[in-house]
């Protein structure tokens, strides 16, 4: 499977045109390493984000997770793409990159607010490609990242609880682990706090049992490997770490009410 | 001799308009223990800081420092005045307070930059004073700040020696490496020089070792962990690393002349 990554290795953060030359076939589904945020300016075309379709639509903005399958159709649509690797997160205070595991890609937004994060962005993208800037130059690139980041987190997480945190750090965990572990004891030894507490976190937050969410976490994985259409049916089933195909099989069946056959029709047709 | 503190205790960044209502009588020479940058929109009028004597002109900035005696003789002039405690440095970086030590006290600026700080002001400010504003939004406020300090810094400091740099880049990685390297020799590999070279560049531009400037960073790092507040004084001593929490304690200690409890509080009594 191709999982695309930053196309300048020694820079964190950088700032593309929308129309600009990808280094990869963009035209063919893939996944990236990093964060991408689209701002678009002007609309057209449409994107794919994981199983979901949107429309390219005038000042919009989304965010694309590291592991997200992504299929861009541009078409006439103008804008900017922000990328970021994780590693940022090291330089910035107080974010941690699992404030921005969105369960929606889009983000709503005024066109005052839209305006004024896309000039942010110009004066970023500035700094980043000034010759000879200071050493402290980067540093004011981050910063306005964060404030984008906040922006966007706000937007998104309008009522925040105390708890968020632990509740966040283990969707973080799901999406690193979700191959090997699929035990919710592994999740909370991890995080250092019994399956007790994480139960009663993940309910307050989501609504859900760490267990929903595993098996939730499994098939979303399971349907970017189909749209990345590199794996058999089967070979998805060992690359999730499946006893065998007819344990594969059953856990789909049980969670999508779809055979994988089914499920990998149905999930093709929306390329 | 009067010392003014902060009119808002509970804010650490304030922005008021040049002819705010002072709530000292600023006609009186005075000192401040926090920093205030005056942006100057429209000129006239006059102010002292410590013996000089500085006309107020049309985008003119001045940065005045805690300890610094003030006068200012408003007349017509009209703008901005962001005033802010040393204690947000706990909440930047890379910064601190230091990097703010000018030698002199305007700050020449092109008239495009001196806009787009003055908008970026005005983002600060509105931030700063919304109602039910999220927990996070004050953390935007100082992103537009760091931004705005990294300009007038990177304007003073017009000629940056090669030294400067790797003194720099080894604060940059302690700043992200801290959790888990503590020697010397690990930070002198990373960078591609001997400990001495190390050493002596550290010294040149900071007066301290580099295992000083490692100790300081792990209180740092403590303080951030401990104004988070989503640890326990032991789990920060994991999450740094330590073998044992007695370790972390003798640690805090030798270093801060606080146990890690009394630290906490005093750390908490700043937000």
């Amino acid at each position: 499977m191709k999982i695309v990554s930053l196309e300048h290795p020694s820079k964190l953060l950088f700032v593309e045109s929308l129309d600009y030359n990808n280094p990869y076939d963009f035209t063919k589904i893939h996944k990236h390493d990093y964060f991408e945020i689209l701002f678009i300016q002007k609309g057209g075309g449409s994107q794919l984000i994981d199983d979901q379709r949107f429309k390219l639509e005038d000042l919009s903005i989304f965010m694309i997770q590291p592991g997200q399958v992504h299929l861009l159709n541009r078409d006439l649509a103008e804008g900017k793409i922000v990328q970021f690797g994780k590693d940022i997160f090291a330089h910035m205070f107080p974010l941690e990159f699992h404030h921005l595991l969105f369960k929606q890609p889009k983000v709503e937004i005024s066109e005052t607010d839209f305006f004024h994060l896309y000039s942010l962005i110009e004066h970023m993208d500035k700094i980043i490609k000034e010759e000879g800037a200071s050493s402290m130059a980067i540093f004011k690139s981050y910063s306005y990242l964060q404030i984008i980041l906040i922006h966007l987190i706000e937007k998104h997480n309008v009522t925040q609880t105390k708890n968020t945190k632990l509740a966040a750090r283990f969707l973080e965990l799901l999406s690193v682990h979700i191959k090997d572990k699929r035990n919710v004891v592994d999740y909370a030894n991890m995080l250092y706090v019994s399956v007790d507490t994480l139960n009663y976190h993940c309910k307050l937050n989501f609504g859900k049992t760490p267990l929903n969410l595993i098996n939730e976490e499994v098939v979303k994985e399971t349907k970017r490997l189909m749209l990345l259409g590199t794996h058999s049916i089967v070979e998805i089933g060992y690359e999730l770490n499946f006893n065998s195909p007819s344990n594969f099989s059953s856990f789909i069946k049980k969670n999508t009410g779809k055979t994988p056959k089914q499920l990998n029709i149905d999930i093709k047709s929306i390329i």
